[in-house]
């Protein structure tokens, strides 16, 4: 790819380069843009194929409205690397998710044609609308357009958006990127309405398209009769679900054919007088074989050979903590039968897909609708099951009323597995798990470990089978894990119980999570300078482990804890006991390492941690500053 | 009414009880039923209207189907006093509300017939799909039904369980109670769609209706030809939305209509294989004059006079916190033009119908969405408005990942003005305002503050109003304030700064929040007593006032942090900086006061504070118990 050619790409810089065009040279750009983006994702890895799937979409809406004045919104914001290519960050497109690079999605701080940045899925119709309503009330001018794929749909967001859009009335575009694949196949009643709408024969019925979108249109079309014809092939009759939310419905039409794309958008921009939907086909991947042949239509890649389509991946000694839950999970399913799982349209990323194979009809993947999965949880343990939910740490968030509520008031045997707790990487401080601890250690009743090892965590999820008084949630992180000899099986760990790893006599650090190994590491250096340290992994942020706290805390001149999450999580806890316990009235050096009150953007693991001060070397210096020992030498 | 005669009800003790009765005479319970309804609610106040709604749809339900074997679960379950009637607990009906008695919604610990709680809305369909796919895979047996108003199911929620309903397919029975009246009156295209169903003439297209319900009836229907007459005229042909979803849909029928209820629920019962929605139409408040005339339709009344309808209502001096924020707020936006309000669904309840009433255009009822509230007011707020989203501290937890994801990474500048925060009374424990602070105060960039008392937060609302850097938050309580006198107008505060209000030598106690008057007369209890105290109010827990709290730590020999909240939240982040500052190296008596690590039952505001341990004399007694000064004549 050394060799891309992109002569008529080369000559735009930001979307009013595009304004000068024809149709025909709009074809040539996003042939361009889609080699582009595959050569760019080759280099740095990423969400390939949901920007392929939006090439002519991202051209075809930067062409018709008026960027950066009209609001333009990209749901997810994971299909937006053609967008960043087209809007001024070309130069930088090879720095995707890297450490001082491009964000892989958009963001308010890196270009203003990113008026509202995301992530989390549902958004964009909120968005859009608040930006719409601002513009009439005086604030910024301009149109507001939504991009959202038929998956993020299924979250309630999405309809609370859509229901509060159709009652205003507001002039607005949804464009509905239909492209029957969000992140996993997808689920859900909305998913086999939105199929039996372009099943259905187009123009079956003149009449009703002419009630519904056909009064929009200009007759005779300014972009030629031929045009309209074309345009009105796409057009199928339907809609009503959209329609019963008080939106025009116009559509299913051909994403990836500029043709169509082009002036169904320029006859909506002229005519639009209240909320819009337009249905657009794609496909994921499109363009590129390789990722439209894969599973999840290269959702999120590595590095990769372009011509191949090989992924260049690292390799590791140990397994995925998410592997080691899933198949932990499986082992303990086969024994125990009322066992179920739920994901929210996550099976791949949580591994629960190792479960759906095995006990398909245990498995509920319930489309990206977090609320609904704890709550159907809570239901099942109520009904005599034993759920295991799992949900990213960033995505439980969109739980949290219903962990409260359903869940922990009710005391229902709920498990919450946890994945992706504490920094992620590439996928930066939006997927940060960073608030769960806090979140939830404060609820009565409820258990919280996170796994110090994937050993552990096996353990973990052994627990969590055993524990029927109430709801329990264990954590651990992304990646891979340490590389601990594995249990055969896992042992239920006494509730509220840590563990002394180390046994030493001046200082005592005590880890929550996966920090443990950089806490031993920290341990040994500090041992090599002659300061004696007792490393403990406490295992459980509630109950905590009382005795064996008071008992550091009482026989050690400084107690330190460490975690990988924000200030309000186990360290709280920890203070919290040892303040009641009086401990702090006689002198204690206690301190609390948590994670820093910023939102830490994307690089490498290893540089985030650093950004947190969670290193070994990190944790050492933490240690001798507490016991005001004189630094000669400093490790680097 | 103290000549209720209710010779029926009297007979019936369970639900069993009802399947000896005819139709007739189920006629009759359910006029008792509902005197018996009203006569209590006089007695206790309560959620009135709603279950006068819904008296036919228990009587029938009950008859109907096998509880507690068959699940029913009603939606929020305030209007569940009919059905706690039915179901054992008629004896304790006059304890609604009251500590020790029954709960205003539908609780699990209460009774078997309750097998799933609620309090906040839209979590019935969820919950009986859990419960129907647990019979399903061996768990509890019998069929899931679940009562849903017509609000309730605006929110998101509601729509993920449907959408996961519909492709399940699973035999279920949601039953749309549709009043035209949540808590506000209806908002949002849904409830226009819902309309538009049944102001259409019903039976137009026999052919459709016989596509869609009719394939289920019995012909000729077991109940006999004339009935089957009269419940055809009850169906209309629509409901294309539910069926989008995947569900068979029957209706609209009228919800007080026995002869219409009973065969249509027996008819679904004998005959549904998958989800089912009954479109059932009642009326709030029916059959009692003054709450059918009531403009919430007596949503939450006070006790009553039965023939007058007249509320005995506690006379204050002070204005309640809502009144106060909703007047400040009016006051503020009359000077600047890009204040903008936002509510989910409680117009009343946040006190927003003022700014409503003032700015109709300005303010924005998004329904039951907290979701949509949250991430619509952040692109207000970045289309260059100032918005105010006025929610519970209790429904904030709603919208917490969209606090995370829109607001606080983008630091957009929402104005959350919490409510509720704090112990509730007689709404129990699901509508504390307990984690607010320790789920907002860790978001980086976030302020947050809390109001001691009325004036504070005059002075809050502009200092939100002022505050453009990003986002901010104030809680205050329910409840009136203490009647301190009002500023002519609010002036901003400078943000991250403290104030002492009372000097002394020996213990300093910092307070944040409304529980500074129990702190300052405990503080008097304790100088009489010969301990001196210092007192100040935080105003801020984040960015806290580290001078401040460094100089009480240094000057004292004891420092107490109180606040109406769970660990986690101010006490901790304080606690985090006198570690970082050393503070607990030379020894501190620290203590921090929050909310217990239970959820604290239905109560008297006062009875709670008690159960928590925030009195006046319990602060004392905790200041006393720190210092270790020998109690002689302890306070009661």
């Amino acid at each position: 790819m050394k060799d891309l050619k992109t002569p008529l790409l080369d000559r735009v810089t930001l979307p009013a380069d595009l304004k000068g065009l024809s149709d025909r040279e709009l074809h040539q750009l996003a042939d361009e843009l889609r080699a582009e983006t595959i050569s760019a994702v080759s280099v740095t890895g990423g969400h390939l194929g949901a920007g392929l799937g939006v090439v002519e979409l991202t051209v075809a809406i930067h062409a018709v409205f008026d960027t950066p004045r009209d609001k333009l919104i990209w749901d997810v914001g994971h299909q937006c690397y053609p967008h960043k290519i087209l809007t001024g960050r070309r130069d930088r497109i090879r720095t995707l998710r890297m450490e001082g690079g491009l964000s892989g999605f958009t963001k308010r701080s890196e270009s203003p044609y990113d008026p509202f940045g995301a992530a989390h899925s549902s958004t964009s119709i909120s968005a859009a609308l608040g930006f719409a309503m601002a513009a009439e009330l005086g604030g910024d001018p301009g149109d507001a357009i939504a991009v959202i794929g038929d998956g993020a749909m299924s979250a309630g967001m999405a309809f609370e958006a859509m229901n509060n859009a159709g009652h205003l009335g507001q002039r607005l575009f949804v464009i509905l990127n239909d492209n029957e694949m969000s992140i996993a196949p997808p689920v859900g009643a909305l998913s086999a309405y939105l199929s039996k709408l372009y099943a259905e024969p187009p123009m079956q019925d003149l009449k009703q398209v002419a009630k519904g979108f056909l009064g929009l249109l200009p007759p005779p079309l300014q972009e030629g009769a031929k045009r309209a014809k074309d345009m009105l092939k796409g057009l199928a009759i339907g809609g009503t679900l959209f329609e019963a939310l008080g939106f025009s419905y116009v559509g299913p039409i051909d994403g990836h054919d500029l043709d169509t794309l082009l002036p169904v958008l320029r006859t909506v921009k002229a005519r639009a007088t209240g909320p819009m939907l337009i249905h657009v086909l794609t496909k994921k991947g499109k363009g590129y074989a390789p990722a439209e042949a894969a599973r999840d239509k290269g959702h999120a890649t590595g590095k990769f050979d372009v011509l191949t389509g090989v992924q260049a991946k690292a390799v590791s000694n140990a397994p995925s903590y998410t592997k080691v839950f899933a198949q932990s999970l499986v082992a303990e399913a086969e024994r125990d039968e009322k066992i179920v799982a739920v994901t929210a349209a996550m099976p791949d990323g949580t591994g629960l897909n190792l479960f759906q194979d095995r006990f398909p009809k245990r498995c509920f993947d319930v489309g990206i609708a977090e609320q609904h999965a704890v709550t159907f949880s809570a239901a099942l343990a109520a009904g005599g099951m034993k759920p295991f939910c799992a949900i990213y740490s960033t995505f439980l968030q969109r739980g949290y009323d219903q962990v409260v509520h359903d869940v922990a008031i009710q005391r229902l045997a709920v498990r919450f597995a946890v994945d992706r707790a504490g920094l992620v990487g590439a996928d930066g401080a939006t997927h940060a798990g960073a608030f769960d601890v806090a979140f939830l250690a404060n609820l009565p009743g409820f258990v919280v470990m996170a796994a110090a090892d994937e050993a552990e965590l096996v353990h973990m999820v052994a627990t969590a089978v055993a524990h029927d008084a109430g709801p329990i949630a264990f954590r651990f992180p992304r990646g891979d894990g340490v590389g601990v000899e594995m249990p055969a099986r896992g042992v239920p760990l006494e509730i509220g119980k840590g563990r002394v790893l180390r046994e030493g006599g001046r200082v005592a650090i005590l880890s929550f999570g996966t920090r443990l190994a950089e806490v031993l590491k920290a341990a040994e250096a500090l041992e090599a300078r002659g300061v004696s340290v007792t490393v403990a992994d406490a295992r459980f942020a509630k109950p905590l482990d009382r005795d064996l706290i008071l008992q550091l805390a009482s026989q050690h001149e400084a107690l330190i804890t460490v975690e990988e999450g924000a200030i309000g999580g186990f360290g709280s806890h920890v203070a919290q006991l040892l303040a009641d316990a009086g401990v702090f009235d006689r002198g204690l050096k206690y301190r609390s390492m948590v994670l820093p009150d910023i939102f830490i953007d994307q690089a490498s693991p290893e540089a985030m941690y650093r950004v947190a001060g969670m290193e070994a070397t990190q944790i050492e210096t933490k240690v001798l500053d507490v016991l005001g020992v004189a630094v000669v030498g400093k490790r680097a």
